[in-house]
């Protein structure tokens, strides 16, 4: 069982309002799948001609309800639809009685509601190798179909939780030519201290009228350089799973031209995607990486996230160093082009080095200023071309050790 | 400047007895390049008809005599050689003032044992980004050139050491149809706790003749299933080094087809890898990483660094967890080829999982037992193929935290 752990000194100072989303109501309920006394599962139930367009993990070992998943999406938008969560199992390497269990609780999902089994889209986080006792979910659905409500999403934040230290939300409103559509999203991670790794899962809503292959279109773009550029250990879940879903009541249509649409999606999207990092296990230091005048933007990826996942530029954050020989490391390893004589980097606003070594006008003390703070900003230009990538991360300190080593299942 | 750690758990209950290899000789001084009050520069000096091998890091931002050394490899072996290295600054990231340092310390070498400067072979470690002050070297060379010899390798593997809890060394013998040789060597790594990365520096000297293309085709090849199995925290030093000196002094020659010289080798190198590890920072085991069944053998190293690179799977193991959920989720994120279903997990001779699931006959207990001992096994099973693969590492603790982010240089 998890004992708890006190709240990232990193989040935000509450859970947001979020908006009610036409077309979509919430429950959740106390089903104890693994934990006591506090909320684990929850259901969304979508109205019918409601789009889902979902991004997955890519592990080669994904769990039944990520397969099943991504098995569903891309059909007719015609029927009504739900998302099922349970929190504390998350139904991995469970074998074909995890498929069982994942047949067991859609098919159940789709009786109650009254809806096609092929559009209920599940998902598990939690312990993984251990069976998912479906009837513990199963025997709660009227109880869940019940309870469905219009501003139910902060209990679902609540619900999906395994053991982050807080719940995590973010909305937008954007007004289009045809009206003002909302959208409102939930996520869990980082802060696993279960037996298992940090899964990822994320759930976002709005009103506005989609066409499913554009917003899956939407989605994965906007996933490359959101959930997609964020780090806490390198390790990859089995489970991570994004859902956005459009109910289109809002009746307002948001065609292939629609940029605001797509900004305001993703600022919501980097805005969760944020709160994962501000959730990292033991984190006490929130840290983008900004990297520029590489080869190609895939190369600045590479060098960001080399940087992002080395532990001893991590460590060395979470030490209050402004360790910049480590960054040089980082970028070496990483196996994207780079000239050392080229390089430049800052820590905050400071210069630190460039052309291949320290910067004359370079003085420790302004970059160990900037090393105090709380929101790190680490920037290196290669000096090579135009591409270019951001990535955000979070320090290596004792408590992510304590969390995942010192703590016993 | 350093503090001093205690002695790593894991290290070999004493330094060996090295053998006197002839045709080379050691000298080593205390110079006072960063530390006070020990050895910190060492010599050696190799006779005419040495040949010389190397494997270098493949760090895009490797130091200034990594890059010098790969410039000299591979000329002819008519001249005496030798090998300098000095330990408290790597002489990395630092411009063109850094390649004149190399330059100023190989032309004095050269001088002072009447050989070629192309002949020179120096590796400098310690902290990176600072000037090395080449004349603190050079101004010891006569001492050092008085200095030498035969029975001087001990003292060279300490004058290596930055912070090593303890020096490493390793030998061998080999009858072959010509005579004995012998193989020692000594390197040092990975304990460092100035601000830098882990730099790891080997040197092996046999008596031997063996030609300079040979000797480097062994050298390479071992070095793959060697050094290059071993990972202790993922990060790539610019500073890695491995020479291997062939004298010939035994006047026994080692053709092609001399397998058991090769092994001998594979031995030293293995040895020598395997020390570096049970000095990782702050380990407290000593893990074997064995894959089998993979698509191929470069899938099967994918999937054994990906384990042996997690800090999920790492910390699980600092705190005796036989968490082989991790393990599934690190082959799920290799990026190699995996089916769920068809992986079998062994810890130490318990198998925990096969089929997609946990074995019927699996006791926790069991697996429990074997991760408190010092000495950790994981195997893998891919099911897929023939392709396999050992690695080496250490477990994550709060004193890999304490060495890199507490202590600030």
């Amino acid at each position: 069982m998890a004992k708890s752990l006190p709240v990232s000194p990193l989040a935000p100072p509450r859970f947001p309002d979020l908006p009610q989303i036409a077309g979509v109501r919430f429950a959740s309920v106390e089903a104890g799948v693994r934990y006591k006394g506090r909320r684990d599962v929850m259901l969304a139930a979508l109205q019918p001609g409601t789009a889902i367009a979902g991004t997955f993990t890519r592990s080669a070992t994904r769990s039944a309800p990520v397969l099943d998943c991504q098995a569903k999406l891309g059909r007719a938008n015609g029927d009504g639809a739900a998302i099922l969560v349970n929190a504390g199992n998350a139904n991995a390497f469970t074998g074909t009685r995890g498929v069982e269990a994942v047949e067991d609780v859609t098919a159940s999902v789709a009786r109650e509601l009254g809806i096609a089994q092929d559009r209920v889209f599940t998902s598990s986080t939690g312990v993984i190798g251990e069976l998912l006792n479906a009837e513990r979910i199963t025997c709660r659905l009227a109880e869940l179909h019940g309870g469905l409500t219009a501003d139910g999403i902060a209990d679902a934040a609540r619900a999906i939780m395994t053991t982050d230290t807080f719940p995590k939300g973010a909305t937008a409103e954007v007004t289009l030519p045809g009206g003002t559509v909302k959208i409102a999203g939930i996520a869990k991670g980082s802060g696993m201290i279960a037996p298992d790794m940090a899964t990822m899962l994320v759930y976002i809503f709005t009103d506005a009228e989609v066409p499913q292959p554009l917003l899956q279109q939407m989605l994965s773009d906007l996933t490359d350089r959101t959930f997609n550029c964020i780090t806490v250990d390198s390790d990859t879940s089995t489970s991570d799973t994004l859902i956005l879903a459009a109910t289109g009541a809002s009746g307002v249509a948001v065609g292939e031209s629609e940029g605001p649409f797509c900004d305001a999606l993703h600022g919501v999207m980097l805005d969760l995607a944020q709160q994962v990092v501000r959730d990292g296990e033991g984190a006490t230091k929130f840290v983008e990486i900004q990297v520029s005048g590489a080869a190609s933007p895939s190369d600045a990826k590479t060098h960001a996230m080399a940087i992002a996942n080395s532990p001893l530029v991590k460590t060395a954050i979470a030490g209050q160093d402004p360790n910049w020989g480590r960054v040089v490391m980082a970028i070496g390893k990483s196996g994207a082009a780079a000239d050392r004589d080229l390089l430049s980097i800052w820590f905050g606003d400071t210069l630190i080095a460039e052309k291949g070594w320290v910067s004359p006008e370079y003085q420790e003390a302004d970059a160990a200023a900037h090393m105090k703070e709380q929101n790190i900003l680490i920037r290196v230009d290669l000096g090579l071309g135009d591409g270019s990538a951001t990535v955000w991360t979070c320090d290596l300190t004792h408590g992510y050790i304590d969390i995942n080593a010192d703590y016993r299942s």
